[in-house]
């Protein structure tokens, strides 16, 4: 794997723009056509080599009512925006294990627009993860495992799951970060650790960060150093809780020359201000500060945010209950 | 030096609380008495080591009629609310100069609440800075020197300054990232450089980041893992711009069980979010991420953003012209 420092060219890198998927949570993926339609446009001009659309659920579980369009990505759907996608950018689209129907929805690649399924899955449920790598290669796809929640995994379960997914045809192992609780130095024992299986298997590895403890873009560029190759980010960060590596921040970062900030910025500045002013909330703030350091799920602090609360002390004392 | 882990207790760390001093430079220094003393009261309950009050300017220089008594200190101030200061917490000020009256103002320490003075300097300003330190050990404090603005310095004039400053009684050298442009890999290499002049001559080293690019709290736990232990903080990163790295962060973070993160969620509940509702600006946002990248003063970002404007390219394009 290649390494670099601050002025190399890291040929292997590929930005991963997953602001529909990770951010669709916070506005139940009700996006308009123009605001899709522009972050296509401004993802591929701003040299992002894969764009995630939203997730691959399965209407029997989720009611199409409840949710804008990018929750079920319709091959016809990503369509209409895109045409033959007739660019270098990748289209990616995320299934999580049980909640997607995969076998009558994730069909053969020549009939669909989508290059890439991200497959979604707690350490638990690493079988049927197995079985939907193994039908999304037949069906003709690139694929990523991304290992959810492993701040509460056992560092043993989780080099036999590596070893476990070095042996299908998966492309790439993501490192996790579900609750924003790891530090750079875990980010880069973690980043040793899957690159070490992914050498051994011939994978790349990914990540995608969390910023409950404003390291998100931090921890990105630290497991880069160490070399991880596939790179999570969203516009603004949006995503559930307090969000992700900042496309802005990553972007403008990267030293490529294929990579250009500008676009990230007029998509903020069209787009994203306004989904705020919306009410739409996602971002960096006091209570997932606390989850993050305390291992645990976001949902406590959003549901605080939601309320309208600022009685922090007391979120974290009933924080330390949970567990 | 000793260097740790994340189950390490770093019996040389000391967590500096510099809300009122940097903050200050966001609302002119003024802060309601009850403000202070709640911030000194919680930041003594948090285990914070040192509390720098504001700055020790010439008011020849700066109208008292213009800022609020935290821009000039005056030992009474400070007194009308810490009194003997009967508590483990030593009271910082800091001297910045060319705007400070430091052979007037600062006084005997024995006639003085204030334990250490903090000395900012830039790079061509040192022989000054070297008086104020000769000046302040005279009169019985204890000394930092921040060296300010140091991405735009080469790095042989730093290890020059260094040298020079070793020479001095002063006790610590902080690494100061004024336009929050520095990346978790140079922090990690200015660490090992200003700690190889500190050995040499038994000082210690600090770090004061900025959150230009959200990058304040890693760099400082980066900087920590080599082993720097002088550790800027601010409540909420209450700071010029961007902000600094966050109290909440860093004092949940660290292991050594004298740090406590609930008082500091009280100041925040308590004051914090009503400054911000007062309209006091700062914090992590899209135009210092841009002057953060290009290494260039906040003040353009800042008047951006009190403009309300969101066209975030024209700035990008503006300051690239401006170097």
């Amino acid at each position: 794997m290649s390494k670099g420092n601050l002025l190399s060219v890291r040929e292997d890198v590929r930005v991963l723009d997953a602001t529909m998927r990770d951010g669709g949570l916070c506005n139940d993926f009700y996006f308009t056509d123009e605001f899709v339609r522009d972050l296509y446009h401004n993802n591929i001009n701003a040299g992002v080599d894969y764009m995630e659309f939203g997730y691959k659920a399965s209407k029997k579980v989720f009611s199409p009512d409840k949710f804008g369009k990018w929750k079920f990505c319709d091959d016809d759907d990503i369509r209409a925006i895109v045409g033959e996608n007739d660019s270098p950018m990748k289209i990616a689209v995320m299934a999580d294990v049980g909640r997607c129907d995969y076998k009558r929805d994730i069909r053969p690649k020549n009939e669909s627009p989508v290059d890439m399924v991200r497959i979604a899955t707690y350490i638990h449920t690493l079988p049927v993860a197995v079985d939907m790598i193994e039908h999304c290669h037949k069906m003709g796809y690139e694929t990523a495992i991304n290992i959810m929640a492993i701040s509460k995994n056992r560092t043993e379960d989780l080099c036999a799951a590596l070893d476990i997914l070095g042996k299908t045809p998966v492309n790439v192992f993501y490192i996790v970060d579900s609750y924003g609780a790891f530090y750079p130095e875990q980010i880069r024992r973690f980043s040793q650790m899957y690159l070490e299986y992914a050498e051994k298997y011939g994978k790349q590895v990914g990540i995608h960060a969390h910023n409950n403890q404003s390291l998100a873009f931090g921890n990105t560029i630290d497991a880069l150093q160490e070399g991880v190759s596939y790179l999570d980010c969203t516009v603004m960060g949006m995503g559930r809780g307090a969000g992700n590596c900042q496309s802005e921040l990553l972007i403008g970062f990267l030293k490529n020359p294929k990579y250009n900030v500008e676009p990230i910025l007029d998509q903020i500045g069209d787009h994203m201000t306004r989904l705020r002013e919306e009410g739409v909330k996602w971002g960096f703030d006091i209570p997932y500060i606390l989850t993050g350091q305390l291992n645990s799920h976001p949902r406590t602090a959003i549901e605080f945010i939601n309320q309208g609360r600022t009685d922090y002390k007391t979120l974290r004392i009933d924080l330390l209950d949970l567990d």
